[in-house]
């Protein structure tokens, strides 16, 4: 139990932290459907002989909850996704929201300070999972699988710095879709891009590009610059930047910061201006000192069988390699890939927004060997589809365009006109329910006639089943289609039927 | 960053704590279908040149991968109950993992010892979600909603002690319903116990019961017993513990542990033996101390009307009012509910095992006002459907059965009896998933026909395109049958139409 004594002067405490803190709550506020903040102190009543805190009602910075109108959005891109995924057969799979804090440890680079440990309660060490790739290859490791195609849908979080990054969630879903197993080169890594262009076409959220590189290549390229092998990792998270800030802001990071030699910085820049289609890969294959970097060059031989089965996927014009990019997690050892949108989808009246990549993933061959104890290596190549920012997007064009999105599937609402008739609405709402029909009525014992067909009307519920004295009395139930008003009499008997008949045709 | 000159001493006091906990893994592996401990020293490699902690690669203790094919089960069954609560109208609702600290003090009663709390890393207090019902209701304030009929799917955490409670997880799926808004009485609760045998029935579990009683009642009879007010709350979380122990511990821990007369004891002994129908909620109607107090009025007035709306709704049978029943929960304030099975599932070759209740509920009209800033009432009620024990039935079932359980969708295998295939196979299954068809071939450039069969006879893959040299000369290929291994020629350019006229068919 918590200690009530500590109970004010924490409370306190968060209160003064929501005050003094720069008002990162208007950016959640803005993209919700719901005010995520009640700016208003609560005091709690369960039990009133107990003195209780005050606190600011909402929900932890940098989350919200989801309304039932984004929830409809939600499902439906989620479905799509996942039913993508399933079409290139791929296996559900499900790990625990938290990890041992070992397993995430020395996985993230630079970006390890995001993540959220578990208070120490007197057990294990824990902290909730970063993305879904590490605890995909802990899952091959531990259960010493060499093969696998999986998805999995979940909540990853990240303590992302608010003033930094702005329309991010700390929490948020994440869509993986990755291949384990040792095969024939670059195979799988073709059909990751394939399945990426597969979603964000069929979300038809405009036109986008995915840019392409390879881990082996960004290191041959740091190698011939002259970085230090040492500072490999740190420039690489530096370049991983480069989509939200500058080529100045990222040089100076790396000299200033990270202590690189100007020259050498000048000498990635001018590599990491470069991209194109498949002749880039062949005039980078002829660069003399690239071509000379054994790491370089198995990144290009790679690239450029890549592109020989993306045009056999029909998929090239969506391709770009990209000197560029780098990607920050430690992970990748091969071909990396960042999916972004070309233009920003700003119809009239929406606000225009940077949204960043869509989707991204890459090859990882040493990440399940480091869960191995024998260091058996499991080669694995997958995809993240970011969902969320998807869903902003869709979100927005919902909004643009006035139209109103059913949060309920009820098919029939039985409604009647007449007091004193809870009882044969409640035995014939049970009748529907029984024969699987989507049914609401009202929790009133008596209510107006008027009030239950608006309820139909705001609700969009396509019928409705009335039940009065007149319709007693002559053994029906009047049937009245919310959309023409018309109404049909109908015998009691024939109820279920009559609707399912006319469910099925609509 | 973790600091690395931490984690030997750290790794060191996992492995030891890990060696001399109770044996709580064995429990956990024979419920998953993959082990869940690779009991193997590790050595992270991701990094050769910097020295790394061993530790023991699995989940954190009480929590579980789903495999391929649990995944499919639990799919399955999360759609069934998903789909009944569409049918009574329910919208979806999402909520953060985690709630503001303060959100969740105070709510669980005995049980908020068993809440994870996060790390304090700066910033706010947080702990991980216990239900769905608490943040529910703390949306609901948040929003000012004075109604709202929800349901929401979603992982919740417990640290559950594993030597007390066998066959439980800390970490656990929750299927909730919940009507909030002010009604005429009992209406909404009747439909809360309909969904309940809904669900039951439809997932065919075997004979269930519900138990039904109202916290008013608990209440009374601990007023008439003598039990003194400043003691109901722990007198009624020991009373919820009789489904675990025996009437003699309760008694025992009231009196030993809770300080109660052992005389009081005994008079609260003599009330909750009694369950039967609507006949007993009369009998206590005439009970000469009972119906003198308020409360346990209150709720025996509302238990009758309650078992009307049953008798409508022809559930009656699956209903059994239960003085025993107390729902260890705070925030319950009238009628409560829990339904259990009421024979063990045991088939020949199954383990007998205690499931315990696979859904509660109950009645929550004050917990809203505890967040909102004028303590405006939201009465609640709803219900919790426990998902992970009807998981653990279904899957014992599926055991020993001995059917095969598919985990991928796949439709179609594209597949080559031919050497230098690759780039026609690669362009086919291209065309085939543009279409919408599930397909999947080898990662191989040079597959063995045997092998492509057999993978699609081991994966339950009906249908094989076949092309080969002889097919590309004739412009056609194979459509062969899995099942029949009969196989006929088609046009090339039919292929698509072809198959999704048989997928269509089957």
């Amino acid at each position: 139990m918590p200690r009530l004594g500590l109970l004010p002067r924490r409370a306190f405490a968060a209160l003064l932290s929501q005050l003094l803190r720069p008002p990162r709550t208007a950016c959640v506020r803005a993209l919700g459907g719901h005010s995520q903040i009640a700016e208003a102190m609560v005091t709690s009543q369960l039990k009133p002989h107990q003195e209780k805190p005050s606190f600011i009602i909402k929900t932890p910075r940098g989350t919200r909850d989801l309304s039932p109108q984004e929830m409809v959005v939600r499902e439906k891109i989620l479905d799509m996704v996942i039913s993508c995924f399933k079409r290139h057969g791929a296996k559900g799979l499900d790990t625990p929201a938290f990890e041992l804090k070992e397993v995430l440890m020395e996985k993230y680079n630079e970006q390890s300070g995001l993540i959220y440990d578990l208070e120490d309660q007197g057990g294990e060490l824990l902290s909730l999972r970063y993305d879904l790739t590490v605890p995909f290859a802990r899952y091959l490791a531990m259960n010493k699988l060499k093969k696998m195609k999986r998805y999995q849908v979940g909540k990853v979080w990240r303590r992302e710095s608010p003033t930094m990054v702005q329309g991010r969630y700390r929490e948020f879903y994440q869509c993986d879709f990755d291949i384990a197993g040792q095969f024939d080169p670059m195979i799988p890594d073709a059909e990751c891009l394939k399945i990426m262009c597969e979603i964000l076409s069929g979300l038809q959220l405009g036109d986008f590009l995915i840019k392409v590189n390879d881990r082996r290549i960004v290191d041959g390229v740091f190698a011939v610059c002259g970085v230090p092998e040492s500072k490999f990792h740190t420039i690489c998270a530096s370049m991983d930047k480069l989509d939200k800030i500058s080529w100045k802001g990222v040089r100076h990071e790396m000299v200033a910061q990270k202590g690189l030699a100007p020259e050498v910085a000048d000498r990635i820049g001018d590599y990491v201006q470069h991209h194109g289609g498949v002749s880039l890969v062949e005039q980078m294959l002829q660069d003399p000192r690239l071509s000379q970097n054994k790491q370089a060059l198995e990144g290009l031989e790679s690239l450029k069988l890549l592109f020989e089965y993306l045009t056999l996927f029909g998929i090239t014009e969506k391709i770009s390699f990209d000197l560029s990019l780098a990607r920050g997690l430690d992970y990748y050892t091969g071909v990396i890939y960042e999916a972004v949108l070309l233009q920003t989808p700003a119809q009239v009246g929406e606000e225009p927004f940077n949204v960043g990549s869509v989707a991204a993933g890459g090859r990882y061959d040493e990440l399940v060997a480091t869960f191995d104890p024998k260091g058996h290596k499991v080669p694995c190549v997958g995809l993240s589809i970011g969902v969320e920012r998807i869903f902003h997007i869709v979100e927005q064009r919902i909004k643009t365009s006035g139209e109103k999105v059913r949060t309920t599937e009820t098919q029939v609402f039985v409604a009647t006109p007449q007091k004193n008739f809870l009882r044969q609405r409640l035995k014939l709402i049970a009748e529907l329910w029984d024969a699987g029909i989507k049914a609401e009525m009202l929790y009133k014992n008596n209510p107006k006639l008027l009030t239950q067909l608006h309820y139909c009307e705001n609700t969009g519920i396509p019928w409705v089943v009335i039940i009065g004295e007149q319709e007693q009395k002559e053994g029906v139930i009047k049937l009245r289609s919310v959309a023409t008003r018309e109404e049909e009499a109908i015998k009691r008997e024939h109820l279920v039927a009559e609707i399912q008949k006319r469910l099925s045709q609509s």
